[in-house]
């Protein structure tokens, strides 16, 4: 992947990449991403669970909402992937910065129109959040056509991207060396809470546990 | 504020509120939003760090990057603002969800033209991430005019506007209840790690500490 018109970096250029796997490990670590599509109306961004199998993007959403309804369309969209990983502090003001990690993809959207193909995708997409989620003793039961057919799945090849990283340090200049304040960086994670069962559920089934290694949580 | 064209929810209209008060909470203890604009190539959505000032959002960029550029001519703007609060695991497959809010603000932008102006808004910024980090025997040092120079602040005025809210448990039914399979809801949250000096600090001045209460550092 080259730059294109559309990703080249004006600022920055050094924190701005255009490798694939790169993109992709962001893809795959973010649990949401941020769609953006133009409407009669303006620009609307919305946050959406989102999946990658190979080089595309699975997107969802109600067959009759207006993103899904724009999307479907062919209207060209702009999916953003974001990681805050902390926040850096710098010794002047204007230094500080979030630490990040931010994917952008840009292009269109096809429906999945078989509605087999469509559950199987839905499927998918809760797989990704929870892997082992619709297998074993203990399988959440399968989407079937008929919800299918209420909720869409789309499909985002991805060729067209860029991500942008920020790490490290404040860019502080050796003039503020001088200035008696704290500077550094402070990480940021995203850490699971105790899991809430519901009334039928009680204490039957074992909850799903949170694998850091991968940002997921697993069905045992 | 009423549901216009733009803010109006065709699905699930239940989830979807127009409450000032409730926006503001939402954008108040998101670190970042998510700006999207259109451009000639399609829409773009870049993440940033934003700060609300009563009615207003302040937003900055590079005074030369493609988003101040857009926005400051008064392209239409959505800033969308989006905490996941968790996971949602139902019986079905089809009724897992996250747990989020978010708060969507439509609108344009106005750039702050005086640079005193301009540089102390961008110091605002920075107070609203790290309360107290200008002030105090350990304070940053402060924006300057010149710095200014290279960093654009907008206004956004908080207008028009929704938030959609989605928490509890899965929406399963009763024909489901016979599934064998947890259902319920892990709370996600965001933790601070341990503060990494840069080499110049070292220990010599105490690092933020993180409020859970505001989700804000804060300098002592």
């Amino acid at each position: 992947m080259h730059s294109t018109a559309r990703t080249a970096a004006n600022r920055y250029p050094e924190r701005v990449t255009y490798e694939r796997d790169a993109v992709y490990a962001i893809l795959d670590e973010a649990l949401a991403v941020h769609v953006g599509f133009n409407t009669d109306l303006g620009p609307v961004v919305i946050p959406t669970l989102h999946m990658r199998v190979d080089d595309q993007l699975l997107l969802h959403g109600s067959a009759f909402g207006r993103f899904i309804t724009t999307a479907a369309s062919g209207a060209p969209l702009c999916v953003t992937a974001t990681l805050i990983d902390g926040v850096i502090l710098g010794r002047a003001s204007s230094h500080h910065s979030a630490a990040y990690r931010s994917a952008m993809v840009f292009g269109t959207a096809s429906p999945i129109e078989d509605e087999r193909e469509r559950a199987d995708a839905l499927a998918q997409v809760v797989e990704s959040v929870i892997p082992g989620r619709l297998s074993g003793p203990h399988a959440a039961r399968r989407p079937n056509t008929e919800e299918a057919r209420y909720t869409a799945c789309l499909t985002m090849p991805i060729e067209e991207f860029s991500m942008k990283v920020r790490a490290g340090f404040a860019r502080d200049e050796p003039k503020d060396d001088h200035v008696e304040s704290w500077a550094g960086w402070i990480p940021l994670t995203t850490t699971p809470g105790i899991p809430v069962p519901d009334e039928i559920t009680g204490d039957r089934f074992p909850a799903p546990t949170y694998d850091p290694s991968v940002h997921r949580f697993r069905q045992d």
